[in-house]
């Protein structure tokens, strides 16, 4: 039985990743810190009442470290790379839900979050926790950066495309569609009911963070230089990501030789659904399944997918992650 | 034309109080005081752009009397009554929005808002302002105390039948079910989209502060003590209220002679609608209407009655009592 | 491993069933039938994907007889009675979902569904499927009838008090609301989107089906006469139901001793969380949970209860008396 | 005051219609038509009790003449192309709500509507009902043909940078978003709450039929062709459409160079909003309010454009249509 420290516990990715381990037959959750609670984590997370019976501590990285084994981090960025190098020197493995290590450039860093990267040595270093991209480098790794939720589903619809080189890599549009759930706990006017609710907003318009991770992993991984022009939209449900994908073909496709490109680089994967329907949010909602499809229309190829934000797009996708770096069955606890 | 100061233009009851006076024909938007905002009003409420063309002032009481003869106030509780007394003094008539002059006991201010009132000579006599119950009060009068929008959904239920004296007053139930906009603009944990949507709660069990101002009106209108268990719910939607209604019977009724009763009693009502069926609340969405049915079950009453709470519930009504104020037709830029 | 039947697939209990059971260890479905859908599971049930691998069929009770030991029947009323001698006949353990097994007494189905029941023998004897009560009778059973959602939920509020004799058995009032799955998959005006959506309403006012069910239980288990009055309302939310109850107190409690028999008569219930905050339904989406709290206020009364329509209130019930009748862990699967 | 005359007046459309126009001062509902229906129009619409006092009529063509003289036809494609021609003949002027007379050619219309035009030689001569870019065409007509409410969004967001000439006319890519009343009061599965609620699905993807009537529209007014990849999506909310529009620039634009073009555009109407903040359909919901902005992002174009469906996108236009017909202020009822 692995022991596990949530850090940064009353947050909804937090309370996710408890929700999902108190099923995962070999993990224990141990201790969930937190700077600003004290009661029992039911008394902020009424939904584990019975489940999680630990109550917020203020642990210290030595206590932390004789406590757990493995630490999912789930603090906001800035938090995260001021706490992760104490879990890693004190022999924890990490799973870290925040933005801090995900990127390879701490300049690219600095450019989008507003911060000097204070652990810029790891960023090149840090395994990027897609695994359906990087499975065998996540594998006995001590730090995983878990990806965001647009950009996993980003990648996830284009990455095939990209390596099979049949589309352009500089003309990419992604026009993404988002739950409320994504944006936070914390109170602030714009996620209020009352503004959210029956309306229909894009924001962060050119100017989304996500943008430069979604570059970075494609590029990595069709060895070539991708741009993508990324439209996040807030919709009034919970949960779910919706990513409409526009992109001019290289190489002509009908709907069935696309779906089938996608087919083949999805075969093995067990969290990745290739469909030939057109994918509900809902299909995928309360699960880590990303469903897929692909048409041609006007010349051009669209690519559809979806995922539930707060589960493949974060704490289901951690759950992936720690299973492969305990070396447990990737889909233990998830299905 | 009557120059209109809306004191205290930022949450969604100012926000409606615009809406709404920007239709009528008889009124101008002169000043729109903030003591946080300086922008335009359409900064703040994009709904108003082109519409409401003033910018938030703050304006002190001499600048308001000079520029306006009527003031909306929609300030909190508190912040309204530390401002009225300087509003009547300059000469402004003011329809209040807040709790602050509805209740006409001091000591019962301060038990249920927990401060002691500042201006409590205008308690006992400032008209309660429900022009279905205080109609010929209303006019003429220099400061109305707009009703509650729990309140005015139960008193409106109940009325008919406590005047008719065919209900038991000690026994009635209020199971209420508002929306969130009800709740405010000011960002709290609990009216979070991602907290209030697809889930469903009672809040302020045997506390909420609208049970003794139903209590004191039902009382004063019907000539007895009438007490209420009064159990508001939020609902995840923006408008309406939902009042269910249970009372023992002390006269045999059926479902036409308790409809009958309504009929009767709300005849000549322009914005109660007596209705047969069962009414929903997006039947009076955006709306000044209030809908009333009744029913006879297992020998007890029923009523159901449904208005929106932004509307007949708070900004509606205020131009209600703006209208008999100013001498204008009720349904003035109501309809 | 039991090979299970999902008798009458394309409704949205069946879907949850599914769902369920593709999580339970034991459990393997083996056959799905519809007399409408012919294609995969997954056609009609795109949530279902790569989960549930068979087609829809329209199976003779020969054919489920060799395919399955167990048969969840998730037909509407009237279609249940007509399938389920043949299914035992054949020698299947039956869960049937509907309520045509529910009542014990023939003449109150046909009063209250308007059909002469076919199978009358069966209703005396059939076992009400709600573990908590009846637990030890479930076991072994061949055939289980599953409680309706409003029921459980009324019933698990109420039995508490009514066993310990403190609340007077004839004044009892349930004001119930539910999301709007519980009112299934055929396309109906009132269950539109446009319709439902911001809008609250009460429905089968006085007449609701649910109501000798509840009667019947709470009268079995605490040996008198109970008389409820039940009405059901309809709320912009998927599932959930809140139900807020209202009795007369025989014997005066507290906030305190009135949690206590709650939590005295649910203690090694699993799936019951006595609470002492206001539950919401969202704390018991997509579980098999039922929150319960209790309140005394001006000398009356109240239970809070919620749990989730599809799961506690209908398919996760289903599952644990599944496990029941199989001799299962009665958690197996739910949590 | 103009007598009116509601042809299908079932459907949401209607209703939309009926509510606008009691309180226009010039008009008066004196018929509202229905096949199906025959008891008062409240009986089917609650939220007109005694607004629209009339009952469903299946009148004559004669008696539709005797009664009103302008006809709102709310009936869907075909059945108004079957009526049009004998209300026109019967001397009665009409706004048409359906799509049969927006397209100019027949074969056009047969290849995307599946029928044979039955009034084809009206199909050239009949004018586009958006007064934006009509105006002078609409007044004194006999017959406008409504724009559909995605089409309005569409032309709207690109017009005057066609007319500009700065964007490329080929390469332009429409990602849009409804509300669900769009979709009709006629019972399907696809607009149950339990279906869309939660959910967010793409539809009718390169296939939806408002595609030609944008792109024969946007070719007419800037006098090239232009050629749109149109993709709608369903949003769970009740109203408002989102456009999001990607375009190539022929010209470098900047953001303020771009909100330029629109403001300079649109300086002169009433009901279109050029707005340099990010708009919400919130903004914009229950108003004849089209919201639009710009942004030049990565060197291509984005514009972003809101409405109501139901009232901009539908009946509220069919005002201004009516309005300018009838040689009334084309604000009339609207503000």
């Amino acid at each position: 039985m692995i022991r596990v420290a949530v850090i940064g516990g009353t947050g909804y990715t937090a309370l996710e990743v408890m929700r999902l381990l108190q099923r995962h037959p070999q993990a224990e959750i141990t201790v969930v810190t937190s700077r600003s609670e004290t009661g029992t984590v039911a008394s902020v997370h009424p939904s584990l009442t019975g489940q999680v019976e630990v109550s917020f501590t203020n642990s210290s990285i030595d206590e932390l470290s004789e406590l757990a084994d493995v630490a999912f981090c789930c603090l906001p960025h800035v938090a995260s790379m001021e706490s992760i190098p104490g879990l890693l020197a004190a022999g924890l493995k990490v799973v870290d839900l925040s933005a801090d290590y995900r990127l390879t450039d701490p300049g690219v860093y600095e450019k989008w979050y507003g911060h000097v990267h204070t652990d810029p040595t790891r960023l090149g270093s840090t395994v990027y926790g897609l695994p359906e991209l990087y499975r065998d480098q996540i594998k006995g790794q001590n730090l995983v950066a878990n990806p965001g939720c647009y950009t996993s589903t980003s990648i996830l619809a284009l990455a095939p495309f990209l390596k099979a080189e049949v589309i352009d890599s500089q003309k990419i549009i992604i026009d993404a569609k988002s739950g409320v759930s994504g944006a936070g706990r914390t109170p602030k006017l714009g996620t209020l009911f009352a503004e959210c609710n029956e309306s229909l907003s894009a924001y962060s318009v050119g100017t989304h963070r996500h943008t430069p991770e979604i570059e970075q992993v494609l590029s990595d991984v069709s060895s070539q230089k991708v741009e993508v022009l990324f439209t996040p939209h807030l919709i009034p449900m919970d949960r779910g990501i919706f990513a409409t994908v526009y992109a001019d073909l290289k190489t002509p496709l009908t709907d069935e030789s696309a779906i089938e490109i996608l087919q083949e680089f999805y075969q093995d994967q067990p969290f990745v659904r290739v469909v030939s329907h057109l994918p509900k949010t809902k299909d995928v909602m309360y699960t880590n399944f990303c469903d897929i499809t692909a048409r041609v229309v006007q010349g051009r190829l669209m690519i559809l997918a979806v995922l539930d934000n707060m589960i493949k797009g974060a704490s289901g996708v951690a759950i992936q992650n720690f299973n492969l770096i305990c070396d447990f069955e990737e889909t233990m606890g998830l299905l």
